[in-house]
C-alpha cells in the first residue's frame, strides 16, 4: 500500500472521527515524556565519544571508516534495533599525502594549508607560478578563457557567519567548482581561503569537483589569507609562489551504510528514514562532522525502541558511508546516500520522509516542515511538543533534509529538518579541531530530545508529507 | 663614573633640595603627556604588522630573522635613533623537518604533534615502542633507572591557566628537561603534553635541553592528550605508538641584536636597556612571541625619540637574536641575549636597569621593581603616572626582567618589570596560531604607554635601583 492511498484514507477518518494519531492526546504525551528522558541521559554522548576515541578520522573507503561500521552495527544490535545490515560499495580511496604552498617572493613564507579533498597532486618538484589574486569568486569567474594561462589563482573572499549556514552556502562553489574554473582559463594551481569563519590557524579541507583539466587545490588558514593582504599592501611586485601536493585516488576500496530500524506496528511498510554519515575527514576525528549526527539520530531511535509500545510506522537510522569526498566521473556525488536510493528505487513510494542531522552539534532551533504538513494539526502538535526545547516552527516548507537526503528526496520523498544553530560551525568543520572536545554534552541531549519527540509524533501519524496532486 | 656613586651624590642634592628628576613636577607632567601621547599612536602596530608581514616566521639564524634584522636597523635609523648597529654572532641551525606520531595499536590513529625546539631525528624508519603514559611529570621522575628501557615515554600532566604565567612555569621543566629524564631511564622517544591552556588542536613548540643521551622529543596538541586519555579508559592493552621526525642541527650560521639608543643628555653614560626578541618559532609568524615586545619597546623609544628635550640617561633598545633555541653544548642558553652581555661585562655598572617585553601582548597591569626603589619617590611617582592605566604597583621586588635579560641580571644590573596579562597568552604561545590577528591594537597602545611613561621616569631620575652595599 502507498503511502499516499493509506494517508488519504486516514483522512477521511479524521475528518470523520475528529483528531487522531500524531495529533491524539495520549501520542502527544509519549512525545512530551520522551523529549524529557532525553534530556536525562547521555547515550548520545557516550556514542559520539566512543566512536571518535577508537576510530580517530574515518576517511572514506579507510579501513577506519569500515571498522567503524563494524562497530556501529554492533551497536545497533546491542541496543536492540532490527534488520541490522551494512551495505557495501566500491569506492575509489582518496588520500591526503602532504601539500605545501610558500610565497617564493617577495616576503618568502611558508603558509598552512591542506590539500581540498578529491584534489591531484603536484609534479614531484611542484609547481611554480605567479599568484593572480582574486578578492572575489565572481572576479574570477569574469576573466576570459586564457587570460590566466600559467597562473596560479588565489581567491581570499571571506565566508560569512550565519546560524543557518548560508554564508557557507554562498562560497562553497568557490571549493567545488573553483579549481574548474580557474583551470578553464589556464591556471595550473588554486589556492582559495579556506570556507571557515575564524581568525584561527587552521585550514579547512572539503571535496572539490574532480573532473577533465582538473588543477591542484589548496585551502590556506583565514589568517594566512589575511596576511596575503597585508603583503600585497607592501609591495607592487607579483606575488610567486610554489605549490606542492602528493594527494590524489590511490587505489578502489569499498564504503558502507550502516542500517538499523525499530519496526512499526500497524503500518510498518511505512517508512520514515533518519541518520548522519559515519565517515568523516581526515585532519580531525570527525566529531561535529558528522559524529554528533550518527550519534544524535541513533539515541534518538534507542529512546523508541525503548518504549513500551511500536510507533506505528517503522523509523530507519542509516549512517551513510562516503558522505565527505567526491568521487571521480562518473561516480561523482555522495557515494553512500546514492547508494541507499539507488538500490531502493521501487520502494520510494513507501518512504514517508527522510530527514539527517549533519550540521555539527549546535542546538536545535527550528522545525522545518513540507508544504504539505503546514497549518495541520500534526503541525501544531509538533511545534507544541518542540517549543520547550526552545525550537520554533519554521514556515519557510523543507526542500531538503541534508547532504544524504539529496538522492532519496530527488525520488520524491518528503524531508523534513531539525535545524540546528550553525553560528560556530564552520568554526570548526573540516579542520584538524574537530576533536570532541568541540561538542557540548548538554547541547547533543537537546537534539536527542528534538528528534526523539518528533519522531515519536510523525511515526504515530498518518500525516501525508507528499505535496497533493 | 659609575652610577652607584653618581646616585649617591644626587641623594645628597635630594636631601638638601627636596624632590628632583623623577620626582619633579615637570618630568611627571611630561611623563603624563608621553602616557597619553602614546594612546593616539599606532607606531607600535605598524612596526608589529610589518615585521610579520615582511618576513613570516624568524627562526633563529634563518635567512629570515637575517633580513628582519637588516630592516630593523633601518627602521631604528628612519626613527632617528643613535648608535644603530647589528651585531653578528655564530650559532648552529636548527631545522624542523617533519614530525609524525601514530599510534599503531590498540585504536590505530594519528596524533597532532611537533617536534620540540632542539630535538633529534628518529632514524629514518621511525621508532615503535610500547607507552610508558604518566599523568604528571612527576610520575616519570619516581621511576629507576633502566625502568623505562625501549619505551616512548608520555607525559600527559596539564598546564594551568594563571594570569602570570606560574601554570608555565610549573610545567615547563616537562619539554625542557623531560626527555633527558627520560632518557636517563632507558626511554627510546618522548611525548608531551603541549604547554597550552587551550582545547584547540594545536601543538606547541618550544625548546627542550640538547645533550648527552638525547632523544626525539614531541608535543602533542591538548584534545590529542585528552583523546589518549579517554583512549586508555576503553582498553587494558598496551598502547603501542610510531614516532618520526627529521628534525635537527643542521649547519653553522649566524644570528644578531639589532641595537639602537637615544642618548641621554646630562648623564649619557648611564644605560637603560630595554627590548624584545627579534626570532621566532617557525609554526607561526611571531607575532605576540615577541613581535610585539619589539614593536612595544621601540615604540615607546620612539615616543622618547620625538620629545622637545633629551632624556638625563640613555636608553637602548635591543632586539634580541635567538631567544627560542636553545644551542647545543657548551653553548646552552640564549644566544643573542649572552653575546649582548658578554661582549659588555666591563660596561655593568653603567647599565642602570634592564627589562624586556616578552610575554604576550596582554595588557600591563603590574610593574615590579627592585627591593631598592621600594617605598621611594621615583617609586610613588611611577606608581601615579601608571594607575590611570590600569596599572598597578607590586609590591614584590623583581629579581628578572625577562628571559634576554637574564645573562645581564647575572653580572649585576637590577631588572624592572611591565607585567603583561598572560592569561590567555598559552593559547598560542608556539603554535602556528601565533600570528597578527592575536594582538589587539588598542592594548598594544596600552604598553607603549606604559613603558614610554615609565621610561621618561626613570631616565630622568637619579634613582639608584641596585641594593644598597
Amino acid at each position: 500500500m502507498s503511502v499516499r492511498r493509506l494517508a488519504a484514507g486516514a483522512l477521511a477518518i479524521a475528518l470523520i472521527a475528529g483528531p487522531a494519531f500524531a495529533q491524539d492526546a495520549r501520542t502527544i504525551r509519549e512525545a512530551e515524556q520522551l523529549r524529557d528522558r532525553a534530556l536525562e541521559e547521555n547515550v548520545a554522548w557516550s556514542l559520539v565519544s566512543e566512536l571518535t576515541t577508537r576510530f580517530g578520522p574515518r576517511l572514506a573507503g579507510s579501513e577506519s571508516e569500515q571498522a567503524s561500521a563494524r562497530w556501529g552495527a554492533a551497536k545497533f544490535r546491542e541496543m536492540g534495533f532490527d534488520n541490522v545490515s551494512i551495505e557495501e560499495f566500491p569506492l575509489a580511496l582518496w588520500e591526503r599525502g602532504t601539500a605545501s604552498v610558500e610565497i617564493l617572493g617577495p616576503f618568502p613564507q611558508p603558509l598552512t594549508v591542506v590539500s581540498l579533498g578529491g584534489s591531484i597532486a603536484t609534479p614531484p618538484g611542484g609547481i611554480e607560478g605567479e599568484a593572480a589574486i582574486f578578492e572575489t569568486y565572481q572576479q574570477l569567474l569574469d576573466q576570459p578563457a586564457g587570460s590566466l594561462t600559467g597562473k596560479i589563482v588565489v581567491v581570499l573572499q571571506d565566508t560569512v557567519q550565519a546560524q543557518d549556514g548560508r554564508g557557507y552556502g554562498a562560497t562553497s562553489p568557490i571549493r567545488g567548482q573553483g579549481p574548474t574554473e580557474a583551470a578553464k582559463r589556464g591556471a595550473v594551481g588554486y589556492v582559495l581561503r579556506s570556507l571557515g569563519t575564524h581568525d584561527h590557524r587552521f585550514a579547512h579541507t572539503g571535496a572539490t569537483r574532480v573532473g577533465e583539466g582538473t588543477i591542484p587545490a589548496f585551502a590556506m588558514s583565514p589568517p594566512d589569507a589575511d596576511q596575503l593582504r597585508r603583503l600585497m599592501r607592501l609591495t607592487d611586485q607579483p606575488v610567486r609562489m610554489r605549490l606542492h601536493s602528493t594527494a590524489g585516488f590511490t587505489r578502489q576500496s569499498v564504503s558502507q551504510n550502516v542500517i538499523g530500524e525499530v519496526r512499526g506496528s500497524g503500518a510498518a511498510d511505512e517508512v520514515i528514514v533518519i541518520g548522519g554519515h559515519l565517515d568523516s575527514w581526515d585532519l580531525g576525528t570527525g566529531a561535529i562532522d558528522d559524529g554528533a549526527g550518527v550519534a544524535i539520530t541513533a539515541a534518538a531511535l534507542k529512546l523508541i525502541e525503548d518504549m513500551p509500545r511500536r510507533p506505528r510506522r517503522t523509523i530507519r537510522v542509516v549512517w551513510w558511508g562516503s558522505e565527505e569526498v567526491s568521487q571521480p566521473p562518473p561516480a561523482q556525488g555522495l557515494a553512500g546516500a546514492r547508494h541507499y536510493a539507488e538500490t531502493r528505487r521501487d520502494q520510494m513510494a513507501n518512504h514517508v520522509a527522510i530527514s539527517e542531522s549533519d550540521f555539527g552539534a549546535g542546538p536545535i532551533y527550528s522545525l522545518g516542515l513540507p508544504a504539505a504538513a503546514a497549518d495541520t494539526p500534526f503541525q501544531r502538535a509538533a511545534q507544541a511538543v518542540l517549543t520547550p526545547l526552545g525550537v520554533l516552527y519554521d514556515p519557510a516548507p523543507s526542500t531538503g533534509g541534508g547532504p544524504d537526503t539529496g538522492p532519496t528526496v530527488a525520488l520524491g520523498v518528503p524531508a523534513f529538518r531539525l535545524n540546528q544553530d550553525g553560528t560556530d560551525y564552520f568554526d570548526t568543520h573540516h579542520t584538524a579541531d574537530d576533536t570532541l572536545d568541540r561538542i557540548d554534552p548538554e547541547t547533543l541531549t537537546q537534539n536527542v530530545a528534538a528528534w526523539a519527540a518528533f519522531l515519536w509524533l510523525l511515526a504515530n501519524s498518518d500525516v501525508d508529507l507528499r505535496p497533493t496532486p
